[in-house]
């Protein structure tokens, strides 16, 4: 089935324990595409500046990206530049410069609006809504948020929580949403305001799943090399969405084995900067992979 | 086969976002025998002073748990005093009298000493392996350890390391004791320096096994309804030790599943202060609570 994700497009720089990486492509909607494009066909909405390197085009290109919604506009890429101390557990933004995205309100091509299902990258809650608006009838929406719109726009993630299929966020966001410490609880007080499901992301402790039919805990992929964090969340949103729209389901039994699969595609995101390692796996490394983090995670029946 | 635990019995005070309980039963060696002898029976090696209420020593005669080892010593019981906050995940000691387990030299029943399973609570490494000279020819032998020991007696646990089928301990400790971040590398560092398996507590965040075959992780079992965490640690290891020892198996096969067993089990302990809730699981129940636990981990095959 059509997946559509709409989010920003990036230029990093990035430093961690295992070194720096200058001006490598970056942005929710990159990884989100990478990874989800490992599955199947991803239709990508965003927008970048005149200074959008060629080379990062191209790369786009050559994936099963459908690149009709993204956007040159006047003016500079979104950049952003942080570093990951010690365990990596949580970035330190050194500089962000917004640059084209702070106005970008997306546009979805016609030919995309009749797209199944749909992921709505972090960021504003009005404009998550917007593109809403402009969708025919997706059979699964996914919204990721963060603590800023928690802090600042409230208001518009309680209405964007009522249109969406699914909220993901990770355990710190989930924690201020719902002003309690208990993730289980958490996770419940979201699925009691509008979504189905709510997926918590909880870094190198996995992820949990709450849905009408119960709870779901997956630990991470228990990985020895972990190089760069950036791009790990919306790696796991997209292997999660690119497998769903493959297997076209959508219930308790398929988020289960998306979440597998989410967790399974980001492992590959850490192990280099930006896209290098990602965008270099295959269908066959993906599976081995997945047999590797089954052994690791299943219990004999 | 036999089991033997050999630690501590305190007279707790504890504060927790919940309530408080005043002058509980508490130590390793308790909570780990009220787990294991949900299994089975359960040796016991520990010294309380003259002030150990009787009414605790009742409670523990009640359950399948042989006392010849419990010495009462002149002088007051090990006394902790401690609170939680927020999510509980870390103690803060408000006071310790170590009082007769100071001096502690455990002396280990001559009918005991043919044990087959062995779990060495977290003490001083020199009274662990002071222990395990006493024993004939445990089949498999298990340590706690903590950070003090770390830091204070770090040559006497790279001896005991040296002596132990397995090393038990959490991921703050993992990462002391072998100066690496990443959890994974933590633990074949400790299994390149004796045990043949190493096994971390990662609190709510579940738990991970190494050892020759591979890694094994598992979440928390998923719960509401978090009380005390105080003694969960040593619930979780008399899970395992206990299903270990009711199966008479140690291969990665039954300690995959004695970590799932040690996670259900704990999972009592946390529900209340003290053994208040562990103290009235039966069998029934910790099956039940098994088979839920694989609903919200396992997937179908």
């Amino acid at each position: 089935m059509s997946l559509l994700v709409v989010g920003s497009i990036a230029i990093d720089s990035v430093e961690t324990p295992c070194g720096t990486a200058d001006e490598v492509m970056g942005g929710s909607a990159v990884y989100f595409s990478y990874a989800a494009s490992i599955f199947g066909d991803v239709r990508l909405v965003g927008a970048v500046g005149q200074d959008f390197p060629r080379e990062f085009h191209e790369a786009l290109q050559e994936r099963p990206i459908d690149l009709e919604g993204l956007e040159v506009v006047e003016g500079k890429t979104f950049r952003w530049e942080g570093a990951y101390k010690g365990d990596m557990a949580q970035a330190e933004t050194r500089d962000v410069k917004l640059n084209v995205f702070e106005d970008f309100q997306p546009e979805v091509p016609a030919v995309f609006r009749d797209s199944e299902f749909v992921f709505l990258a972090n960021g504003s809650p009005y404009t998550q809504i917007h593109v809403l608006d402009q969708m025919e009838s997706p059979e699964f929406a996914l919204a990721d948020t963060m603590n800023l719109w928690i802090e600042n726009e409230r208001d518009g993630l309680l209405e964007l929580m009522n249109r969406v299929d699914a909220l993901i966020l990770n355990d710190a966001e989930a924690r201020q949403l719902s002003e309690d410490a208990n993730l289980l609880r958490a996770a419940r007080w979201i699925c009691n305001r509008g979504p189905d499901y709510c997926i918590i992301k909880k870094g190198e402790h996995g992820s949990l799943l709450r849905g009408p039919d119960g709870i779901f805990v997956l630990p991470a992929f228990p990985s020895e090399n972990l190089t760069d964090p950036t791009g790990a969340g919306d790696s796991f949103a997209g292997g999660l969405m690119g497998y769903l729209a493959s297997e076209a389901k959508v219930d308790m039994e398929a988020l289960k084995q998306g979440l597998a699969h989410g967790t399974v595609t980001a492992s590959f995101t850490l192990e280099d900067f930006s896209t290098d390692s990602l965008g270099n796996v295959t269908t066959d490394q993906l599976d081995q992979r997945m047999q590797e983090f089954l052994r690791c995670t299943q219990l004999k029946a």
